[in-house]
């Protein structure tokens, strides 16, 4: 017998029919012996029906009751779970963050969890109840409600599976796994069965959206093995889990990429130690994400800085860099809006020298040139035209043997 | 400075142009420098909505997951109206009735409070900031989310404003107070400036609903000033207390009604002591209503029985009466679906005799026979034909002289 945590987003309970396939899913899990707790997040649309109110109300709604109104999303969701586990013969109780006792800060609308408490759901599971838990809500220590921001029902079921010491956290999704890239943009893309947790953060910070990644660095911390699965579709999904053995690791275990990137050039700046910090700090200091970085010594004590952002934040960014470029003695700021990004990641690399070189001749061999490139331990990111992204994905998705082609 | 519950229901908040309306109303009380504590309903609509989404999911919803499911309406309501009065400059915060220490039994969808904490509530009108509670709902010892059935926000703001001591619970509806009679009946019906709780009682239980019975016991019990008002017109309403002058109050202060009564008559039943409890066990086991009953004795040793139900129910209660018949040796069973019931209600009749021969003497000037006579304390109940109800009300209101003209 086992213990799982299982969390159904908004999309698993989004309707009628949906609550009752997810009632079945839960109920074959508690047929086969498993103890469970169930994490819920509200109805899909219901979270933007509750902002909507508010936003009639007022312009800026002050986020302690933005908290106390949207939390009443998932309330609603276990309440109807826990009925359509009744009517299938099942014992289960709705149970609000602050009824678990999810204790997060107080920082409404993104509150972090501090602690999980325990002995409810522990009496519960020993009396044979499944706890059906609001995902998002939480309680800070003055007794506010909480809310963990959107996606935050993921955090909340790998909390309560590090708390309660589960065997998995079972995400439930509208993809039946995590996927070595995009099938959309290479309808060779496989499945994979296992994925280690440094390799999943680089894919989903990269773009393959499937699981918040919070979650994921939460459920590394606590070492919770994760799985992603289907709502809809019986399978095994992926297991996400520290790696068990580095040498039979695949040296690549995807590709991620992302869209609508745009790269700024400040072309002759001091090549001083100091210049990064001059030049990113307005930037940052505007809320604005700055991706890859590079620095070129140009050799007469010059040097050509560049650094991309999304897209839509390039007008902006630029805006931001006026008054620092006279300070700066800079020639010439160039920017190029037509970028996109394309990774490859595997925690295999971190012993496998030439992934680097494999993966610029490949792109070569294409025709595609590269503008930029950043590398980690376990991913080389490269910015190239964003005409080439597809076809960049899958030669290298080629490449590598992704798809798993003997 | 005084201290006011003001209580706010369903559609006083039941669009986003009326939360604007009440949050007006709110802030003029808190400007005039009164401290405040406000309750608030689901929007109109709602609860009834929520149910609605628990019918499609079960047929008979657990009462502790509707309690989960429901009290979200109330949630709701109060995160936007304290933003609403946040946008008029106003310090306010929402409290569920878990938040405020509203302890209630165990009994879902139809909790009586135990006890209400006052500690929040008390700091936060210290520092100036204006409560926002949830009605209908709270917390019973082993945290369960509990609700106190329909109309219980009347109940939860009667019972804080015990707690706090405060100087008026004001209760504001679509009615600008409580009148001599229904205007509909009759126009010359007056507000009332002042009514006591005993007379209150006797007018709401008769049919003129403003107020939940439950929510008046409660203000009389531990002798809550309460106020009937206008969410949507400026006036004083109506206030009602104890009688302090029981000989200056009016003989009689109102007259109530209610249609679709019905009466059932057993002829010749033996005029015993415990023939009425052998014919009304059965009806009361049912679950129904028994109102009027009145036996007379014939002089043979037998009497004649009549008692009167709600009409939707007179079918059931024959049908119930079947068996008892024979055993009771009954000559005739005989119906009338065909009455109202028209009732005086005044405290100054407990000093003034001849209340009830002037109401007897104004009906027969009307040509208006009586099948029924109940009576108490401050009340006097008479069953009529239906078709003569608005003629009794008006000339009753006008015997009475209760429009207040001279």
């Amino acid at each position: 017998m086992a213990l799982f945590v299982q969390k159904f987003g908004g999309t698993s309970v989004g309707s009628f029919e949906r609550i009752e396939a997810v009632a079945d899913r839960i109920a074959r899990s508690a047929r086969a012996g498993h103890q469970l707790v169930v994490v819920l997040s509200a109805m899909a649309g219901e979270t933007n029906r509750l902002l909507s109110l508010a936003k009639q109300v007022a312009a800026t709604p002050c986020p302690r009751e933005l908290d106390m109104l949207v939390s009443t999303g998932e309330q609603i969701s276990i309440a109807l779970m826990a009925m359509a586990l009744h009517k299938r013969g099942l014992k289960a109780q709705s149970l609000l963050g602050e009824q678990v006792g999810i204790v997060t800060d107080g920082r409404h609308g993104r509150a972090r969890i501090r602690e999980v408490q325990t002995e409810r759901m522990q009496a519960m599971l020993a009396y044979g109840i499944i706890p059906i838990v609001a995902g998002f809500q939480g309680r800070c220590l003055d007794n506010q409600v909480t809310t963990l921001g959107r996606g935050g029902s993921d955090t909340t079921a790998v909390a309560i599976a590090a708390a309660l010491k589960a065997d998995e956290c079972q995400i439930f999704t509208d993809v039946d796994g995590v996927y070595t890239t995009d099938p959309r943009v290479e309808p060779k893309a496989r499945k994979m069965d296992n994925i280690t947790f440094e390799e999943m953060l680089e894919l989903s910070s990269l773009g393959a959206k499937v699981l918040q990644i919070r979650s994921v660095e939460y459920a590394g911390r606590y070492n919770v093995p994760l799985r992603v699965l289907s709502s809809f579709r019986d399978g095994e999904g992926t297991l996400i889990t520290y790696e068990e053995n580095a040498m039979n690791a695949p040296v690549v275990s995807g590709i991620a990429f992302s869209r609508d990137e745009a790269s700024l050039t400040l072309v002759g700046v001091p090549d001083a130690a100091n210049v990064a910090a001059t030049i990113l700090a307005p930037i940052g200091d505007a809320g604005i994400d700055v991706d890859m970085i590079v620095q070129n010594a140009t050799g007469d004590g010059k040097a050509d800085f560049t650094f991309t952002v999304a897209r839509n934040d390039l007008d902006q960014a630029q805006a931001l860099l006026a008054p620092v470029l006279p300070q700066l003695g800079v020639a010439a700021l160039r920017s190029d809006d037509t970028l996109c990004k394309v990774s490859v990641v595997g925690v295999g690399m971190k012993n496998h020298s030439g992934v680097a070189s494999q993966m610029f001749q490949t792109l070569g061999q294409e025709g595609i040139s590269i503008a930029l490139i950043a590398t980690s331990e376990i991913k080389i990111s490269v910015a190239i035209d964003e005409k080439y992204l597809e076809l960049a994905v899958r030669s290298l998705h080629q490449s590598f043997n992704l798809a798993g082609e003997e």
